[in-house]
């Protein structure tokens, strides 16, 4: 099997992991269950709970208690893409192929969908208590990250400022500004992700705060990435309207830097992640070639 | 002073309590911050962490870790408003006399300013962690209640059985489906209220079930009042649209049993959890003039 294949057999078996948190379709809330469902189970590639999983390896972590934070990571994931695509947001109909939430279930279950899978999230991850009691500063520690790398000091702070930054015609983005956003909107649940997967495996502070930098720069890269496949992909490709920065009048790291550059620059800032995840001596290689593949990944 | 400038000077109290929580007006993300602290601090007669503070007090609880979980679930409470009121969902421009988020700050700043509040929560809520570090069990307790209460089991799963009832036209909703909506929509935080009330004074389990139960009743009696409100009040007494609930077509617990026989159920609900209450045989004073005063309240 080759890595693609070895990441998409991964995925599969994060997404079956995930599905058993997921909620039981039935009783009278049965839309919002139906909902959340839909939106986790349609798609996704599952690299946050997947570079969780990876980190927590290399640490050598042995609990359980890492599932209810790859599925609450997930859930973070997806509320906000939900959110996201919400009229009053980016407005969009389709992501990955299917139908957007809202679009399916209408408006008002896509704000409810989000503001559900965002607290799921939360109920998911206090399992993790139950899953291991001898580990209680450790959870505590990752829920900590956890919901800070969610918030207004980390994505959904992002997500202000780029909703901003939009919707302000004429407003003339500085770098540093679009540097915030992509470290907040993008690298802040990647930065969890690898952090908590550090945390749980009894990782030292001082290689959490390493594991932090290494994850900023490979959700930089992750995020130029992202910018560079809305200019060259094609609909079929990336499964979602493609354009959707210009269209929206969005300035963007390949707007300030150029395709090439933008190109050169992924894997540069992936190169400097790698350096430093070798520093560990550790058995990084999965997370290695996750981080390069990443980089090449066509959508 | 009377009872209702007790109360008054109380929610004062909670208030600057739960200012101190609030995030700092400054960075890239200054709008969020704004549109949050407006959203908090607009109004609110800070009724649950007010009842969370006094079942705290009746069973002796004496650290300070109840102060983040007070500012918590008035942010919990406060996002559901947020939400609530956005054009997706009820479309209130006002609420207590103000301009709603979204109407002050724009739709998409109403859907993150709800997402980060409701995140913000559980990031103050893990501060008690910080501020009592005895009593871990009990906060992990509490935040299981609290994220649970606030859920797709909890006030996020009446809000969906809410809103799909009043969008469906000619939906004929039972009464199981109306107290289900209840327990839930409004049942459910004022349960969690209560019920961290206790876990964070260390009250046994069945204690901590018992409270549940009465605080069940006194959400039932407050959600039926204000459907009484909603019909017999003004503009100014209430501060919001009247007869919102006629103009969106819904049945209340007062469609169903009339003016009449609400407010005497308000009353005998009211009486039933006094008298649970009672049974603790603690210094419930306190508690059961503001159980009676939910009910009289006018706005």
């Amino acid at each position: 099997m080759d890595f693609k294949g070895e990441i998409a057999d991964k995925a599969a078996k994060i997404t079956k992991k995930i599905e058993l948190y997921l909620p039981k379709e039935e009783g009278f809330q049965k839309t919002i269950f139906s909902a959340m469902n839909y939106s986790v189970i349609v798609g996704g590639k599952r690299i946050r709970p997947m570079l969780m999983k990876a980190v927590y390896d290399m640490f050598e972590g042995t609990s359980e208690a890492i599932y209810p934070f790859m599925a609450a990571i997930e859930f973070i994931h997806t509320y906000s893409l939900v959110h996201d695509d919400l009229p009053a947001m980016d407005n969009d109909e389709y992501r990955r192929g299917q139908k957007t939430t809202h679009a399916k279930f209408g408006e008002a279950m896509g704000v409810l969908a989000g503001d559900a899978l965002l607290n799921y999230a939360y109920e998911i991850a206090l399992k993790a208590f139950e899953v291991d009691s001898s580990n209680k500063d450790a959870i505590i520690k990752a829920l900590k990250v956890l919901t800070q790398k969610s918030g207004v000091y980390g994505m959904v702070g992002g997500q202000v400022v780029d909703v901003e930054s939009e919707k302000t015609s004429n407003s003339v983005i500085t770098r540093e500004k679009l540097d915030f956003i992509y470290r907040l909107k993008t690298g802040a649940l990647i930065e969890a992700s690898m952090m908590i997967g550090a945390i749980l495996a009894n990782a030292s502070d001082k290689d959490v705060d390493y594991i932090e930098k290494i994850a900023s720069k490979v959700g930089l890269a992750f995020q130029i990435q992202d910018d560079i496949l809305d200019v060259v992909s094609t609909f079929e490709e990336l499964g979602k309207p493609i354009g959707s920065d210009e269209k929206n009048n969005k300035e963007t790291y390949v707007t300030f830097e150029g395709i090439d550059k933008s190109k050169e620059d992924v894997q540069s800032i992936t190169n400097e992640a790698i350096d430093l995840l070798h520093s560990f001596n550790k058995n990084d290689k999965f997370l290695e070639d996750l981080f390069v593949y990443l980089v090449y990944r066509n959508k």
